[in-house]
């Protein structure tokens, strides 16, 4: 193990923390509010701690290896949220400990879960960091779960290049760099054409940014109490909902349409299912919702669509409370907290290809049946899926349903009520945000018990992590020579 | 397809079933109540009908085809319901024909979930009806996973004797006639062998043979409105999860333990995990209810163990309600809803052996991340498990998932209680019996609407015959010559 390079990494990237702290800072100044000296001191400590850790670990050699990179990868967001909840200590906006930790571990994980009970109450500083911290978060996973961790071999994009290997139109780029650079300007240019339209359509650019910032990291912080809700204009929801549903899909999507390759895009078989996912279900509950409410049939739409795509892209923005509908409905929009993004995107959850590869291979058992002497294959892409592929998303699901049966026997114990213990834990592993009961839309997490959070924080960690990277570090052969 | 043969071989059952009939009539007759009649006008309808099925279709070839037993395997339950159904209509003890219809198939299923609400008013026939309805179905379900199924190459079976193939010590016999005789046998005896100890631990005979019938098939019927916790006799209760616990085991394995082959039953994976499931979950709690009610040791000892026993066998009686503990240990037992007993036990839902294989493939997928070139199969029984039967019991837990999430969603339009809903899927698709909310242990189905009720049956149906079988009825590709 070579504990010199994972510090050496660790450093570095506390120092990007801390530049982007001071854009926080800027933000401020600007405003000219009592939060500055909060973050001219955590960039101070953040950037003279990556500096030191830099230096102290000089000549190492270069390459990171398999073991160093899960270590990393785990340890870097830990790292983070210590460090990111020092603006909001030392400013007093959430003076407590575990609070401040839970805020920031949530945004960076793109979780969007808070314990603010006063949004509107906080200095725009600290709303300008509660909404960098997701941005960053989501940019952090696209480039790591794309360009970075396939070289560890895990995560979504192994899945993905497993399915299109070689020299296929779906190859950004010969080299990590060039992919990563590719997929930052992506997400860049969806991050300023989400924001100008917010700001046309009657946010305040402040606002604007802020939002754009956690719609594309399929975050879920607001800078309002009642979340998009607070904007009645349903341009601004239908923008919103637009680039969510833009910010759940694989990033190497845009790339090839605005490559002019729309063909690709629209034959890709896990954008066709992620468009179904989300067509069935927003007509469903479209119906039921013109069904059992008053509402126009605009405005039922635009409701049922708007909580679909933001729960199934593991957003968590809220335009109407889903715990006030008929029952079948908040079950269905429960059902999608075990959906999630595409893989490669920002989302969190599951995942559409896992989803469809599960069921797929579902399918094909009926067909296996039939011709039991035969060997029949999944397909994906119209391509045979290794059965390698198969029993590796079999493992990933067996895992996601035990850790959320295990966490909600155990968070119980915290939180008696079954319904809200089921849904604070499935919003957590999934990062999504709201859950149900005592934890849905219209409340926050500030209520749960200390240990709860550090249990929730966890689980964040945990779900963004696709678990495998965290698991295989408590696996003894893991620590084995 | 070859419908001669399907007729013809229903017409035998109808018979059989008929005949079953006669014993109701006997046991009537002893007693001599009002249902006397009943019993003798549906076993002559059975009888009847059943003679003149098979006189039709004489002189069809005998050879049963793998689609001609999907078929056969499916209606037989459903027939028999109907017919089942009989004496109850007749006698006018369940006058409504949805009710008795429900009542019956889930006799035959034997997941003992009951729409009666004065048990103890139903005369001796129509109780001991009731039970040998289980009986006959537990039966059923051994001779047709352990002997029959496999040469359809389906059921539990083909895990098994995938896992074990060729001439081991786990085989029966060479012949399927065989097989069934030394099932039947074992079957009988256990049931031979409860009956006594009940009757010598203080039950009246009737009600030592009824529960003994019920608890041997996991089915769960009970004679009186308390179930088992009518008899405060620790002796009777610790009676009963003996032979629950047997019923739920593999049948191959008393079989072993009889010709003296010890070693083969304590070696058996499966048989080890049903036991540390059993142990596990009895001891988490037996704690729970010493720290949370004024019982004392034993009593938290016996109650823990006859619940945890009761529904991971899915039979379903209760010496206890489940749903008056703190909500952590009712968890607890929902989570015990999707276990199941070992398969070729009369128990039913997702069965030991998948949920093994689930968990060790989750398992080795750790070790697989550390060495990505390397393969790595699971191994059961100290034999790798080939990837296709783990691409089936994946195919099968998937099945099972999205059939418990969609009925939960339909059922709640008839039951807008979240929780009720899906005790009632769960604990009709695993064919326990009990559920959660308005039909937990000390309720019953009475209320549900007809609709719901027709429904519940369905799963029933398909949860008994482990999915597939039903299922490939659906699939286009069956009906295609």
């Amino acid at each position: 193990m070579n504990v010199k390079i994972i510090f050496r990494v660790l450093g570095f990237l506390l120092i990007v923390e801390g530049v982007a702290m001071l854009l926080a800072f800027g933000i401020a100044l600007i405003y000219n509010e009592y939060d500055q000296n909060s973050f001219l001191i955590s960039s101070g400590i953040s950037i003279f701690s990556g500096v030191l850790l830099v230096l102290l670990t000089s000549g190492t050699r270069k390459e990171i290896g398999r073991k160093e990179g899960y270590i990393i990868v785990s340890f870097v967001w830990i790292l983070f949220s210590f460090a990111g909840s020092l603006p909001y200590i030392i400013s007093g906006t959430i003076p407590n400990f575990t609070n401040a930790f839970f805020e920031t571990i949530s945004g960076f994980t793109t979780t969007g879960s808070s314990i603010v009970s006063d949004i509107e109450a906080l200095p725009h500083g600290i709303l300008f960091w509660r909404s960098i911290t997701q941005w960053l978060g989501g940019m952090g996973i696209i480039v790591l779960s794309l360009a970075v961790l396939p070289v560890f071999g895990i995560g979504g994009m192994q899945l993905f290049m497993a399915e299109v290997p070689g020299p296929t139109p779906y190859k950004l780029s010969p080299r990590i760099k060039q992919t990563a650079r590719a997929l930052w300007i992506i997400y860049l240019g969806f991050t300023i054409t989400e924001t100008l339209l917010l700001w046309l359509g009657g946010m305040s650019l402040f606002d604007a940014v802020c939002h754009s910032f956690t719609t594309m990291a399929t975050g879920g912080f607001s800078t309002k109490q009642a979340s998009i809700a607070h904007w009645s204009s349903p341009f601004i929801q239908y923008v919103v909902i637009v680039f969510m549903f833009l910010a759940g899909t694989n990033f190497t999507l845009p790339y090839l349409a605005f490559k002019g390759n729309l063909k690709s895009v629209f034959k890709d078989e896990e954008f066709r299912y992620y468009t179904l996912f989300v067509t069935g279900f927003s007509l469903v509950i479209f119906a039921g919702l013109l069904f059992s409410t008053g509402r126009d049939g605009e405005q039922a739409f635009r409701d049922s669509l708007f909580q679909v795509v933001s729960i199934i892209t593991t957003t968590g923005f809220a335009t109407d409370d889903y715990l006030n509908w008929i029952p079948i409905l908040t079950i269905l929009i429960f059902v999608l907290f075990f959906f999630g993004g595409s893989a490669g995107s920002t989302g969190g959850g599951i995942k559409i290809m896992r989803i469809v590869l599960l069921l797929k291979n579902s399918y094909y058992e009926l067909r296996r049946m039939m011709h039991p002497q035969a060997v029949i294959p999944v397909k994906f892409n119209r391509r045979s899926v290794d059965a390698k592929i198969i029993t590796n998303v079999l493992a990933f699901f067996i895992f996601y349903l035990i850790i959320f049966f295990a966490s909600v026997v155990l968070f119980t114990i915290l939180e008696p009520d079954m319904e809200s213990s089921m849904g604070a834990v499935a919003t957590c592993l999934g990062n999504i945000g709201p859950g149900l009961g005592n934890v849905g839309p219209a409340e926050n997490f500030l209520h749960i018990e200390p240990l709860g959070k550090w249990f929730l924080s966890f689980l964040m960690l945990l779900g963004r992590l696709e678990l495998f990277t965290v698991l295989v570090l408590f696996s003894p052969s893991f620590w084995k020579q």
